[in-house]
């Protein structure tokens, strides 16, 4: 059994790899360097690949900046910070840090590099409760991503569907912190800063939703923050 | 009125550019650069782009050679030659030439691209009848990838969703260059070869398709052929 796991360096998916990893699946894991922001996800990324023991880890560049929309990919763009974890959680509007699209051009490759490698599935490490909003991580954005994914490729025309697995897509990041305590995920590999300091900043939607995260969950972050 | 148009440098997608220009759509053209043996097309397709008086190309580069698994990104994958037109036709199997998720990672950036520049709608050049046996060249794949799309953009949860429109996909290369000398599109400018050569192989199953088009429309084919 294989499995492709994109992995951000972020948390989220740090988790959701561990979790096909103790499914029992070969890994092999994608990360993109998208021009986004926060550079250090990416070696964040590398390390919790090696952490994973992945078969291969696959680094691809794609140029979304060229594309821009974003504020994660366009230096034009504000990062929003100072929201208060009660404010993110019952805004209604989708943030300047949604990407035009990203999980479906995520996804996409991932389907190709699991036809090529002959992976069973693919584990998005997407999340409904704390999702800050963005349309491509609601469960009804996966199901039709899946359908579409059986008519896309060879494999699935063959009769070998290639699942998509988002396994923490209804848990909140207390619940992610504690079971990825449980699979001994570590979290001082991970990284879920959107501001691209050198430090964590502590004050943009997901610095605030990781510290409420792990605060809920009564565990210590090992990560440093800025303002501490 | 605006529309992405997926520009490859081939005939197909240079007919369906035209289409979307005579609908009255402004036109987005988007071109990737993704490794492809065949390294004309993109400066096939920047031409047509000039000649549609496209209002922005962009040419992304993403980096299918790294993911693998085709003819057309792989060089260790024979480009496979010499069959009919009748072979070509008939054959149940998945060509050599498919490229893993292809059309799925287009149109994944072209719904971003779309998103961006606030685009009404996405062209794309699939073909159903001279389509070498793709599955994401097939009209159900394209209303699975619509439906997924209509969840998957910010754009579309606002309900301005962008239409997947493929309008030749039922018509045969016949068809196409017939539809295309209508519209006054320039043939000679398009390349449809798969081999990369300086001229066209003339053998491999993509001019194959093109040579018959253009013979059962009763008309000429502008380019050169390695062997006439």
């Amino acid at each position: 059994m294989k499995a492709v796991c994109l992995i951000s360096g972020g948390m989220d998916s740090a988790v959701t790899a561990a979790i096909a990893k103790e499914r029992g699946y070969g890994i092999y894991a994608l990360t993109f360097d998208y021009g986004q922001r926060h550079r250090k996800e990416i070696e964040c990324a590398k390390k919790i690949g090696k952490w994973l023991k992945a078969r291969e880890h696959k680094i691809l560049k794609i140029d979304l900046a060229q594309i821009g929309g974003s504020a994660l990919t366009d230096k034009g763009i504000e990062v929003p910070k100072g929201k208060t974890i009660a404010e993110i959680r019952k805004s209604k509007r989708i943030p300047a840090t949604y990407v035009p699209a990203r999980n479906t051009i995520l996804l996409s490759f991932a389907l190709a590099y699991a036809e090529v490698v002959g992976a069973d599935a693919i584990f998005i490490g997407a999340n409904h409760i704390d999702y800050s909003g963005y349309p491509d991580c609601r469960p009804e954005y996966f199901k039709a991503y899946q359908r579409m994914g059986n008519l896309a490729t060879k494999r699935a025309v063959e009769g070998r569907k290639i699942k998509i697995d988002y396994p923490i897509i209804r848990l909140d990041k207390k619940g992610i912190v504690k079971l990825g305590t449980k699979l001994s995920v570590p979290f001082k590999l991970t990284w879920s800063c959107y501001a691209g300091g050198r430090k964590a900043c502590g004050r943009c939607d997901s610095c605030v939703l990781r510290k409420n995260g792990f605060f809920e969950a009564g565990l210590e972050d090992p990560i440093e923050y800025e303002n501490r």
